[in-house]
C-alpha cells in the first residue's frame, strides 16, 4: 500500500538479493525505518521481538528464516534447527508453523546443493502468494461495506481491532484490505482504530498506515467501542485472526472477543477477514487453541515520543503490582458473522469453511 | 484505608481548618502527595483536571468548594456563581449535583452571616456521611465474596474496572469496600485490577491503593478480562457508578458495558456498588444519561514515570490521526446482577431499587 504516495510492501528482498528489509514496527508510528535480516537468528529474533508481526507476515518472515538457513548451511541438520528455533518464536500464529512446513516440504528432499537457490525462491512464491490473497480478501470483502454505504447513502464506519492492514501481512492487509478497496473505489468509509493495549497495534500501527494512504479514521481506547456501538455509530466491524478453528472459532488479539460480544448485543455485523493459511484444520475449537502469555512489561510500561521527540518507555504502574499479559483471546463462532477469505465469504462453521476449503477439510 | 499501615482519607480539614487537603490523583502512583484548596475554584479546577476523581469523592468537593464560596462571600449571588462553576466541572456524575443541590438547600434559607459556618459543617457531615455509607457497601458486599469463597474453599477472584475503591470516595471505596471488608476479616481475595484506558484509573490508582493496603492483586490490559472469565479465572465482577438510572441502567466508566457482557456471556456474577446519592432518580433509563467527551488528549498521549523517575508525558498516536474520547458507557440492567447498596443488595431494577429506597422512588 502507500506511504505518502509510494507504494511499499512491508518485507522485499534487499540490494544484494541475500537478505531482506523488513519495516521495523518497534519504531511506528514515530519513526518510519527498516531492518535488514540475513541470518536465521535475525529472523527470529525479529519475530520474537515484533519487529516484525501479523500472522502472515510471521510467516513470510520465517519463510526467509529458513532460506537465510539454507544459505548458511543446507545441511539436513540446519534443516531442522532453523524449523524449530523459528517455531518456537511465537505460539499463537499458525501461518508461523504453515510457511515453515512448506518450506521443509520443499527442501528436505532435496540435495543440499540445491536448496539455497529453492528456499529463496519459495519465500518470494510466499511473499508473492501472501500479497495476491489479501488482495482477494479485500475484493470479497469489499461488497459488504458498499453495501452498507447503498443502504446508508452516508459513510460506512467500520470498527477494528490491532493492526489486521498491510502491516501485519506482506500487503493489503486482511481485515483492511477491504477498507482500502472501498477508499480506493471512492466508498466513503471512516474507520474507529482500537488502541489495542498492550501493544497498541491500533494506535501505532492501524492509525499511522490509514493516515498515510489517506483513510479518515478516529483512534479510540479500546473501551469505547461498545459504547459507540450502542449509540448506532458502528456499522460493522472487522478483525484479522491469528488462528481459526475448523469450528469457525477465531483466535486473535486479546480484547477482540468483547468487540464480538458488544457486537452481537447491537445488531452490529462483525466479520473476520482470514487468508487460508491462517485455518489450523486440526484445531477442532477454539478451546483448545494455545494463548501465548507475553512479558508483563508490555503492561506495565509503554512507548512514546517525548517533548523533545525522542522515544521512550515510561512505567504506568506502581512498583510491586503484578501484572498478567495474556496476548490472544478466542471468539466463539457464535459471535461471527462472517469469515472473509481469499476465496469469498463464509459462515463462521465447519460446514461454511468446508464449502470454500472442501480440499483441505477432507485432508484434516 | 491505609497507606502503609496509616489510615487516611482522600480529603479532610487543613491545619487552619479554612481549607481542605486533598491526595493529588494525578500525580499517582508515582508520587503520593496532597494539595490545599481552599477556594471555590480550585475546587472545581482540582475537579475538573481529575486531581479529584470518582463520583463520590466529587461530590464532597464540591461541597467544600461551597464552604470557601460561603466563607470568601456569602451572598446569594455568590452561592449561585459557586453553585454554576462546580456544577459545570464533571457532567457525568450525579453525586455532584446531589450534594450541590444539598449545600443549597442549607444555605439558602439562612441569615448570609450564618451560612459560612453552616457550610463547613454540612461539608464535613457529607465526608462524613459518604464514609460510613461505603463502609455499609462494604458489610452488604462481604457475604457475596464470602459466599463463593465457602463455595470453592479457595481464593475469590474478584474482577474490578477503573478506580471505585478508598481512592473514588472519602474512605472505604465502594466496589472495593467488600474486597477491602473481606481481605481484613481474613477471607482470601485476589483481584483483577483493569489497567481502565484512557486515564488509567485501575493501573495507577486501584493498583497502588490495594498493593497499599496489602490486598493481592494482578493489573491487566482492559481487552484480557473477557478472556480470564473464558478461562474461568474470574469468580466475580464488581464495579462502581457515576451515575445509575432509577430503572438500574450503570452509567460507569468506558469499558464496563463490555465487561457486563462477558460476564453474562460466562456466567460470572456482575455486581454495581454505589452509594444511594449515585441513584439518578429523575433518569428512567440509562439510555438518556449524558455522557461526558474529555479531551483527545488523554487517549494520544500517557504519563508514566522515566528511567530516572521523573514523571513525564509521551505521544503513542500519530500525528495527524484524529482521537475521540466518550468518557462513560451505559451497562443496561439486565446484564447486572446486582446493585450493593447501603441498604442492602438488590436486583437491578425499578422494583429492586424502590424496594429499598422507597421513599426517593416515591419521590421522584
Amino acid at each position: 500500500m502507500k506511504v505518502d504516495g509510494v507504494s511499499f510492501r512491508t518485507i522485499r528482498p534487499d540490494e544484494a538479493g541475500r537478505g531482506v528489509r523488513v519495516i521495523d514496527q518497534t519504531l511506528l508510528p514515530h519513526v518510519f525505518g527498516t531492518v535488514r535480516l540475513e541470518t536465521a537468528a535475525e529472523a527470529a529474533r525479529a519475530i520474537e521481538t515484533m519487529q516484525v508481526r501479523g500472522a502472515p507476515l510471521i510467516g513470510a518472515t520465517a519463510a526467509y528464516g529458513m532460506a537465510f538457513a539454507m544459505r548458511a548451511d543446507p545441511s539436513d541438520a540446519n534443516l531442522d534447527a532453523a524449523r524449530a528455533a523459528l517455531l518456537a518464536t511465537r505460539p499463537t500464529a499458525v501461518n508461523l508453523r504453515w510457511a515453515l512446513d512448506a518450506m521443509a516440504a520443499l527442501l528436505r528432499p532435496l540435495p543440499a546443493s540445491a536448496r539455497e537457490d529453492a528456499a529463496y525462491a519459495k519465500a518470494a512464491a510466499i511473499c508473492d502468494e501472501d500479497a495476491t490473497i489479501c488482495e482477494a480478501i479485500g475484493e470479497n470483502g469489499l461488497p459488504l461495506i458498499l453495501g452498507l454505504h447503498e443502504t446508508s447513502g452516508g459513510a460506512v464506519n467500520v470498527l477494528t481491532h490491532c493492526n489486521a492492514g498491510w502491516l501485519a501481512t506482506v500487503d493489503w492487509g486482511t481485515a483492511l484490505a477491504p477498507v482500502y478497496k472501498a477508499h480506493d473505489a471512492g466508498v466513503p468509509v471512516h474507520v474507529w482504530v482500537d488502541e489495542t493495549r498492550p501493544r497498541n497495534q491500533g494506535a501505532a500501527l492501524t492509525a499511522w498506515e490509514l493516515n498515510r494512504h489517506g483513510v479518515p479514521h478516529t483512534v479510540i481506547a479500546d473501551n469505547a467501542g461498545g459504547h459507540l456501538m450502542r449509540r448506532g455509530m458502528v456499522d460493522m466491524a472487522i478483525v484479522g485472526s491469528d488462528r481459526t478453528a475448523a469450528n469457525g472459532d477465531v483466535c486473535n488479539k486479546i480484547g477482540t472477543y468483547l468487540k464480538a460480544l458488544a457486537a452481537g448485543d447491537n445488531g452490529v455485523p462483525f466479520y473476520v477477514a482470514l487468508p487460508s493459511p491462517t485455518i489450523d484444520w486440526t484445531l477442532v475449537s477454539g478451546a483448545d487453541a494455545p494463548i501465548e502469555e507475553r512479558d508483563g512489561e508490555e503492561v506495565s510500561t509503554i512507548a512514546g515520543r517525548d517533548e523533545n521527540g525522542a522515544v521512550r518507555r515510561v512505567r504506568i504502574t506502581p512498583d510491586g503490582s503484578p501484572v498478567g499479559n495474556p496476548a490472544f483471546d478466542v471468539t466463539p463462532a457464535r459471535l461471527v458473522t462472517g469469515l472473509v477469505t481469499e476465496r469469498g465469504v463464509c459462515d463462521a462453521s465447519a460446514e461454511g469453511l468446508a464449502g470454500l476449503f472442501p480440499d483441505h477439510a477432507r485432508a484434516a
